[in-house]
């Protein structure tokens, strides 16, 4: 297995990479009880000791991977958001976030990890409430600094934290909670995903538009 | 074990009983792969075997299990539902028809079943759409019975279904989804509740009001 020539530090930095793409792997296909740290180091080709040595215990490396995939999306939705142009684009520019948002958080990976992370609630709380953190705490703080924008341009009444709360969950709880219960087959298709986008969008400036 | 006098289908009746409550428990607090049929047994003081004849396997208890908590949970919500009368009540008749729904889904035992399910999904799909079709489908028929009346006098605008869909989901989304992640702990207490429904249903009624 050693690479020669290789430096220590380079070594160390792709192992790590590969016990965390194995992880992703396994935790999402077998769930946290169906894992074991010897499957994640026999899929990633180092030893269980050099698992235990990055990642100190199972649920260590479950709120890695947990973390890194919640994180990652969030970057997709929130990074190179563009500003609102002239006043009248307003419902165009809240569909075209909505729409990216909901197709990201409907990705099957991410369902996937956000069921087993709800299923182990009971037992390991804190993964869930990193992922409530990452995912939706986020994404509704993120909103609210674009609706205080808004509200300061006179596009948005009532407080914006309130109204991005609102905002989110018109875009996300219908697909997100059929898909959550009903399976990857559940998601909408891009035609269903705009209509559903631009009535709740309809309904959002109805209660908090100008 | 055995009762002198006892009528064979009342024994067979009350073991059933005694079964589904045991599994209840068990489910509940250690999760579908972290139960096993010994111990379904060992709690309802019954035989494994006499476990296997009434249920098969450990699948059809647990599918027994979601559908009559879903099931009973669900005609708590919608049983004894009062009509509305004059029209000036609709906001108010929204509410109180909201906040029990909202009640009852935030109970702690019927939010661990949501989340086992939803963390089981992978694994065994027809558990959770058990859970769906007799929870949110279930109750999105129920309300668009209802709103096709308040359609009919006038009160609401828009399809009944659609408009019950969206009703659904402002009134639930937002405490049902901090509570899959959260726990119990974030589950509004009743003047948190109360607020949230109030603006839901305001929100709802700027959109669908008459």
């Amino acid at each position: 297995m050693a690479e020669a020539g290789a430096r220590p530090w380079a070594r160390s930095d792709e192992k790590h990479r590969a016990i965390v793409r194995a992880a992703r792997e396994v935790f999402l296909s077998k769930g946290y009880l169906g894992t074991n740290m010897d499957l994640i180091a026999s899929r990633s080709g180092v030893s269980k000791q050099t698992v235990y040595t990055h990642f100190g215990n199972k649920e260590t490396l479950f709120v890695e991977i947990v973390g890194s995939m919640t994180g990652h999306a969030g970057d997709r939705v929130h990074h190179e958001r563009p500003e609102l142009g002239d006043d009248s684009e307003l419902e165009a520019y809240l569909r075209a976030f909505a729409e990216r948002q909901l197709r990201i958080v409907t990705e099957p990976e991410l369902l996937q990890l956000r069921r087993l992370v709800i299923g182990e609630v009971g037992r390991f709380p804190e993964l869930a409430k990193v992922l409530y953190e990452r995912g939706p705490q986020r994404a509704i703080g993120e909103l609210t600094a674009m609706f205080e924008v808004l509200h300061e341009r006179g596009l948005l009444t009532g407080d914006p934290a309130a109204a991005a709360e609102w905002f989110n969950w018109l875009v996300m709880a219908a697909p997100l909670n059929r898909a959550m219960m009903l399976g990857d087959a559940a998601v909408p298709d891009d035609h269903e995903l705009r209509r559903h986008v631009a009535e709740a969008v309809r309904i959002f400036l109805t209660a908090f538009g100008p």
